[in-house]
């Protein structure tokens, strides 16, 4: 029986999603913490990237996660948020690399089909999968930490052929 | 009499520019060092933030900047580089942030105007600005760094009245 924990990262400098899931070989995924470092809005951009990287460090120290799954950026319309996701992306990898967690990527497609088979699902049918993978009574709230946990879902489904889960 | 010492950085993934510059009331500015955090093509984006994190925190150590003023993401064509700036940026201000340093931010066209006069001033009339601008004999290479010190110089000359320099 092999067991890893994933950390799964939506990242963004207002809202930062996370979420830790236990995978363990032939035995139900359960997850561990989920939730968002978020900052008030007009926050200047280096204190919420301070929140960020000490918020991630913390929520590591405490969960021992083994590898980290974060959301790729994908480029939409949003020029402005776009660059604000990805100053927050680099803090995020920075903080894996200082604590020696491989990291993996995927595209918001890749997420939604992987759990919904539909790589168009919306907030509610994304919270919806992560609720049932997870068998869990209620939906994950916000959905920033939902979205979290589905890139851990990904990661693992992705490479589920080499850990034999469910 | 009053001095300060500002830190410029261009960053960048791939290569990030700094410069560190002493201004003194009076006094022909001083560039105190210059140079590029720069890793081998094909280096993992994490391997890249750390040794920009590592590096910027020893520059920082070495020559106790007052303040930091960063080139600010121009959005040009090219997406991907876009988003490696943001992530290089991201860690850049993080680090600024962890060491209480103020952060200002200039757009490359603030930068090329205020340093030559003219918006779009190619690399050579930068590096050529830069050179006059702290009395050296040889233009400062290669040109991340000189934008650097462009940066820094930038923030000087826009907060000159605060503290009468040159």
């Amino acid at each position: 029986m092999s067991s890893k924990k994933i950390l799964g990262i939506d990242p963004g400098t207002g809202i930062c999603g996370f979420g830790v899931v236990n995978f363990t070989t032939h035995k139900q995924p359960r997850m561990i913490t989920a939730g968002v470092i978020a900052t008030p809005a007009h926050t200047p951009l280096a204190d919420r990237l301070l929140d960020i990287f000490d918020s991630l460090n913390q929520i590591i120290d405490e969960t021992h996660p083994d590898e980290v799954s974060i959301e790729k950026l994908f480029f939409n319309q949003n020029i402005t948020t776009g660059i604000s996701v990805a100053e927050a992306r680099g803090v995020v990898i920075l903080v894996a690399r200082q604590h020696n967690l491989p990291i993996y990527e995927y595209t918001p497609l890749q997420i939604k089909q992987t759990l919904t088979g539909y790589g168009k699902a919306d907030k509610k049918q994304m919270q919806e999968s992560v609720r049932q993978y997870l068998n869990m009574r209620d939906i994950v709230k916000p959905d920033d930490a939902a979205d979290a946990l589905a890139a851990a879902i990904t990661h693992a489904l992705m490479t589920r052929a080499q850990y034999d889960l469910k």
